[in-house]
């Protein structure tokens, strides 16, 4: 797999891939910054009479509601039935759902409704969505939700069957499936969650990578995974493992010189199934 | 007082309380960050439908009317109506009172019809409160502002009796009161207010602490206040006392690290009366 | 023109001008430090309530369309006509015009209904409001669109006789007319525009500078490319031409510390005509 995942990260630097976010307004900085770091353009625009515009030159378009209000989840609809008319990637971030009303409904809605080509979420996002009992704390996963390997897998591979597409959660352990295959990621440290937006910006960069792969989104999904908690690392061990502003803009030093060579020397990446 | 602080501080650490922040997006990344390096964890929805369910599960809440919009004020309303209703404490950052009248509605409704256990504000923003005559400069403090430490102290107990709350009046000296008591802040530099949100991220520590405090909140405020002054020094002399990009992410390394220590050994706390 | 330069750049420190932006929520972080950083105070207000009495207390006001809205869009309306009445200089950042009907329309009517004083735009987004066949694509420049200094010197003095403005073209080489004049400048390098929000802030200089020059908006103009071109060029050393996230930070850094020394010896400018 690791070939494939050299020739996403190359052609998505040659290719330079428009990526439409609808996205919140905490991470958006971030997000812009990490797509264009990997080799893709960001475009971020959420006003329903234009969404369709973008959507049409974009090469895949990422939804996420980390801060959903009625206006934007008109706009997120419109572009997802405009995305699935043309057939360009779609990948959700449902950033905290299961804590209200609106967030529960709009994922609901898109996953039954539209074209959802790649969900990427936290164990305790991704439970909710599965309405099995969840403990979602705000927008991050506690501890108590993470279970076994075996478990996150049956649980990834079974929505992914459901739904018909990529299904990512990324946690300690990350678990990527596609309904067949499935995938562990041991890469990622404990200071990525300390600072907001990481698991924002690894939708942005899995969203970069579908940009060029509409034909391999389980690998470009993959990739995206192993590029964010790859950069941790090195960007941890710059930091001095502590120095969270040091920490955040290295995120963007190590992504922005991201290659072949640390791809295939850093990837922990374990074949499931 | 400074073993409460030193109390607080672990408490806040080793309970993680969640904070929910309606605020304005233009310091929301550095507030998000700033809450997650004291080890509280942020959530900032703003949406009128789910406001409620966000303070059901959060141990304080933040309102910063930085960029207020008669949507958000709605949201506000409801949110800091659901908080009085169960308690929970409420620090309100009233950015710009004075400046225009949807400021100044909010700000009094707010003080009026509902809980507002912390109020936070530089000394033009306070005077604005008063009614006494200012010179609100956008969301900046003008030096023509500053008065003795006695005429800030006495206006801040003046208003803490009124609202029976805690003020706490931001700038070169701090002053903090709860209606009885007084304290005065020496800590803090000349970068603080070179860079934006330094005084809303000051709210978001602010409510952090209360998270773990309800029945501590002036000394929640006291500490609040002091981390951001502290981290303003240590990060100053990190930059070389002129580079602000440095200064901007060394506040993250500093807040990340603090600890009793330096509490114990940098806080300029001189009790008033 | 280095002199005069030099005294706008002393004069705006020394003055501290305030800066109203009705601005993008994906960069406006960005913007309010870069204001901050050149010895200007920003404000970022967008309600249409209150536009109105900023405008009244600004000393420019800067339109950015980069993720606008209807909402806005009525903001921005009422804060250029109030502008209009009392003479404030407007700085307009069409980012993406010409990608969507909204963007589109709202540059239009602001160019033919409203005073623009500084129109600052890459290439793709000049040529769309001449409405010269433009490859838009997303908010970025696309290399086709370059063409040869000859070229885009005609353009910018076409458009600033017919809006009786100053037009600014920022790319490789940046060009600035009022009609009569025009310069070319050579600094900036290729890390700019692999940050988001270069262009962003590029404006939110010239509004600052405008802030103290009603009577020089070309010379301010000017300035503000020089600082962002400059200050890039420094940035980029200090990352070793390639760490993102150091270049970032360090853009404040050297902005913060920019001055005439600085001005004099890196200053690239050539006058056309």
């Amino acid at each position: 797999m690791i070939d494939i995942l050299v020739d996403i990260l190359k052609d998505t630097k040659e290719k330079n891939p428009l990526i439409h976010q609808i996205t919140n307004y905490v991470t958006v900085n971030d997000c812009a910054n990490v797509t264009l770091a990997i080799g893709a353009s960001p475009v971020m625009a959420d006003e329903i009479d234009e969404v369709e515009d973008f959507v049409d030159i974009a090469s895949s378009l990422l939804l996420n509601i980390g801060t959903i209000n009625k206006r934007v989840k008109k706009s997120i609809k419109k572009a997802s039935s405009k995305a699935k008319s043309i057939n360009t990637p779609v990948i959700l971030d449902p950033v905290g759902v299961g804590a209200s009303k609106i967030r529960t409904s709009i994922v609901k809605e898109l996953l039954k409704e539209s074209k959802v080509d790649v969900l990427r979420g936290n164990i305790s996002e991704i439970k909710s969505i599965l309405k099995i009992s969840s403990n979602t704390k705000g927008v991050d996963a506690s501890k108590d939700d993470f279970d076994s390997i075996e478990n996150l897998s049956f649980i990834a591979k079974k929505l992914s069957k459901k739904y018909k597409n990529i299904v990512a959660i990324t946690g300690e352990v990350d678990i990527i499936s596609d309904g067949k295959r499935a995938v562990a990621i041991k890469n990622g440290n404990d200071l990525l969650p300390k600072i907001t937006g990481t698991g924002c910006m690894c939708s942005s960069l899995i969203a970069s990578f579908c940009g060029t792969s509409n034909d391999k989104l389980f690998e470009a999904t993959v990739l995206g995974i192993l590029v964010m908690g790859i950069a941790g690392e090195i960007a941890s061990i710059n930091a001095n493992k502590k120095n969270l502003g040091t920490f955040h803009k290295g995120l963007f030093n190590v992504i922005g010189n991201f290659n072949e060579e640390i791809l295939r020397s850093m990837a922990k990446i374990k074949v499931l199934s």
